[in-house]
């Protein structure tokens, strides 16, 4: 077909949505919500990629979607999709994309940021994207323990998908841990990441950093590829996809 | 009877209230809620008094209420309210207070903020305390006009209880606007606020930063004391009480 190929920017709070990608039975997703509104403004059925899945109840402040379509003015299709979208997903960016754009295929590297409120004092205003963890935690110990899993690792050990066919080697660029009064953000860069791996790295650390767990368990997670080893899958609402780069 | 007064500071997501104040036939308020809470505690009604009533969808950071009760530990009470309390309210602090301690008849001042995103692109993710106005403002214009309401005045003009009985003479002693970036805040202190004084006071800040109105209107209404002569109230969930001061 003729037309263009778009490339979407968008954030969203994730907590009502199922995840990313599109369910039968009309659950609640944020594709099925941006396919929705897109095929509305263009009158026929679109399909868009995102760059990766995020899951039930995790939220995003830079996800890039892509999808072929007629062509509009940029300007005429923003505060439509604007208007259309729900008041929980934005739209940040609109473009016109090369032809072969594709948001997963084409991802480089991808960013999550994962938070912490290390408080026994709730925080009602940041609830929703914020883990909250009352114990006491050692960051120094979490930051040497971060260290220990940057690199290029096969992260099969860190993946909650048992039956994993492709190859699990990753390459985690870097894994930051700030401390800013009560708060405790991680924040993974990497070329991908596989299922659930963010959160399952995230809750690793969590336990060492608590005195649960020893900083030699992840070599031997490593070594032995096994996802029970590893940590608690730390909770969605902490997860947020910052930023996908493309080369 | 004998027990003890309490002091207790708390924060509040006001989205899914009907305000502060307890309503007969169950409706969801931030009152009845802690007032249920604590009744469980102590085993017997508790009635609680806070500093003053954020209306429905107002958001509080530093709400004080007062209530008297049996002597128990504080250290026994706190994490048994956290525990019953729903997840967007929360308790800052729990202290005894000297005997006639009256968090609405002792309070000297009052804080009050309000959060305007100055943007056509949605911020999902403060959409519940922010209220979002796209058109241009000019904040220099603002200041001045705030400079004009700043002062002892009788602010009945600005207040929505067309029956108000009482003096409505009241000393605002600061009203500051700051920018950042899109996002622009009204600070506003007082040693209290008449009925929707704070929101209509913003709505008649954003039509003169938005050129829909002139700064010679203050005077006018100050003088008239018409409330349909001010601007228009702002939306509720812009607004936060942030600190309640004794002296």
């Amino acid at each position: 077909m003729g037309g263009r190929t778009y490339r979407l920017t968008l954030c969203y709070d994730g907590t009502r949505y199922r995840g990313w990608q599109r369910l039968p039975n009309c659950a609640l997703t944020v594709q099925g919500k941006i396919e929705e509104a897109l095929s509305g403004i263009f009158g026929m059925p679109i399909e868009v990629s995102g760059s990766g899945r995020t899951d039930a109840g995790v939220h995003a402040k830079g996800q890039v979607a892509s999808f072929h379509a007629p062509e509009l003015p940029i300007g005429d299709i923003v505060p439509k999709l604007r208007h259309l979208l729900p008041e929980d997903i934005g739209v940040t960016d609109l473009s016109y994309a090369p032809e072969r754009f594709h948001a997963r295929l084409c991802a480089a590297r991808k960013t999550y940021r994962y938070r912490v409120w290390n408080s026994v004092t709730p925080d009602v205003f940041e609830r929703r994207f914020r883990a909250q963890l009352p114990q006491p935690l050692d960051v120094a110990k979490m930051r040497e323990a971060a260290k220990l899993l940057e690199g290029k690792h096969d992260f099969l050990g860190f993946c909650a998908n048992k039956h994993f066919k492709k190859s699990s080697a990753r390459t985690l660029y870097a894994l930051t841990i700030e401390q800013d009064g009560n708060e405790l953000r991680f924040t993974l860069t990497a070329d991908g990441f596989l299922y659930h791996m963010a959160r399952i790295l995230v809750g690793t650390l969590l336990e060492i950093g608590g005195g649960r767990r020893e900083l030699g368990t992840i070599a031997e997670i490593f070594e032995k590829k096994n996802r029970a080893l590893a940590g608690e899958t730390a909770p969605a609402k902490g997860l947020c996809l910052m930023e996908v780069r493309y080369e």
